[in-house]
């Protein structure tokens, strides 16, 4: 068995690995990766019925509701609420990664049943990562093009599971892959909310050989 | 005994529940709850003494000491000075919940001693909580009234105990609970800072049945 | 051996200890500490190459690199890119803390290597620690002097360890300690990159005698 003082330290190491992370997400906000707008779908916006009141809405955006902006999805906190949503079951998210990668894994982390003051519905469940990555000169400027054609697999999140849940890039796909520098997730379906699909967190990890 | 491999497993999963939180908190800002500020007691200020420089504060707010708003009461992080003050020693926060509950537990969490760069006197000491509930029809839409008039108990935060204290509402009062959509503390007393009260964060749990 | 309940209680224990923090920072901006702009190095910066990019660059901040300002540094999170970067290898950082302090310690952390999406080359080596304190009335306000004459010691900060490194000021050091109000952190080098140095997080830690 293990003693108290033995203990306290295999915990306090153990904790630090945890907060420290493991690899990089080269999708974070902070690190450089940004929302490619004209390639995600529009926000999640309600208005009011009342003619009167969409006037008073264009003018005030008073009784408007509306989602948070797309680029909560790569910033890392996760607080009810925190997350970007969209009309309906179906939609994407198109992310210029802030490294070219051959991408390995993500974590698509929603959250917790427990926490939510909701049922879940509104959490993704099918969806399709693509990547892109050809480059073109333009104006003395590299700049990458949006053609999604790199297909990166099939997943399903699972809302009885946990939160933040691992999708690895099947080994039959990574072996003809591509490196990418920007990727998107397609879903396809949520959780049986027919009203809109919302996404709290999305990270990329891969590899960067120089 | 417990071998290592297993140990590091059974911390991960502790660890990963208390990350993910256990029951939802439905006074969180970024869950749509909002603070009712006619019913919120004024934010702290300290104004310079000499009348040049109240003038020259009032057209720049500069040599003013000001508190946070009282939003900052709902938001998580709680590092030191990411909290709300007010004048003297009793004050109020009323808050609209995101959610219409019956109260089962809140939870404050001020700073802890060791990271307090002053002695935390200005903690609260005794504090009530009070519901409120009735529904309004106006101009077509629903309106929450401010009549705190459900009682929900006295209860008194501990300076010398955890920086995170929990507070059920006694099983007397829960008998009678009524449904609520705003909740009010009224600060009675703080731990013997006579100039101002700070409070840093209030999570409010319950029930929510459909 | 222990059982798995008493496993599980001084998991949690051990956990909120680390969460709650053992001692205060006197650097850290929400408790009112303040970088000293003209004590503290320019920020990072990149403008194109080509003039017309650089009057474009200054009527628009567009294709302008440039780096958070400092008071990142004193600010808690540390994800990828949440940082202040100065150009070249040496430079400097003044800090106003919130409390004058008998310094003990600092606590300096980088970005982990495993979650860094570049070699941490950027990450401080070499770096001197300086005090000040002398007060000065002026116009009826107290204002400390700018003096760094307190030398508090010669730290180098190992990328090969841990993400957050504690250094303890010399007993030698200590002993003729005197109370300062601002703390200078003057960098000589860092881990070859010939570009540019970036700090994530300064902590400061003392006694604060009455
Ligand atoms: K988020
Ligand atoms: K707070
Ligand atoms: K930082």
């Amino acid at each position: 068995g293990l003693v108290r003082r033995q203990l306290n330290e295999v915990i306090h190491e153990q904790l630090e690995k945890m907060m420290d992370g493991t690899s990089p997400d080269y999708a974070l906000y902070t690190g450089g990766a940004r929302i490619i707008p004209h390639l995600t779908t529009r926000d999640y916006e309600v208005w009011p019925s009342k003619s009167y009141q969409v006037l008073w809405g264009l003018l005030t955006r008073k009784n408007v509701i509306k989602s948070n902006k797309a680029s909560t999805v790569i910033t890392p906190s996760v607080n009810v609420g925190e997350c970007w949503c969209f009309n309906g079951t179906e939609g994407q998210i198109a992310i210029r990664l802030s490294r070219s990668i051959f991408v390995t894994h993500i974590t698509y982390h929603h959250i917790g049943r427990q926490v939510s003051i909701d049922p879940i519905s509104s959490a993704p469940k099918d969806f399709e990562l693509w990547g892109a990555n050809k480059k073109k000169e333009r104006k003395n400027e590299i700049e990458y093009s949006d053609d999604f054609v790199h297909f990166l697999g099939n997943y399903q999140y699972d809302i009885s599971g946990r939160p933040a849940q691992i999708f690895n890039v099947p080994d039959s796909i990574a072996m003809n892959n591509k490196r990418v520098r920007s990727i998107m997730m397609k879903v396809h379906s949520n959780h049986e909310n027919p009203q809109f699909t919302c996404l709290y967190r999305l990270q990329v990890h891969g590899v960067n050989p120089l």
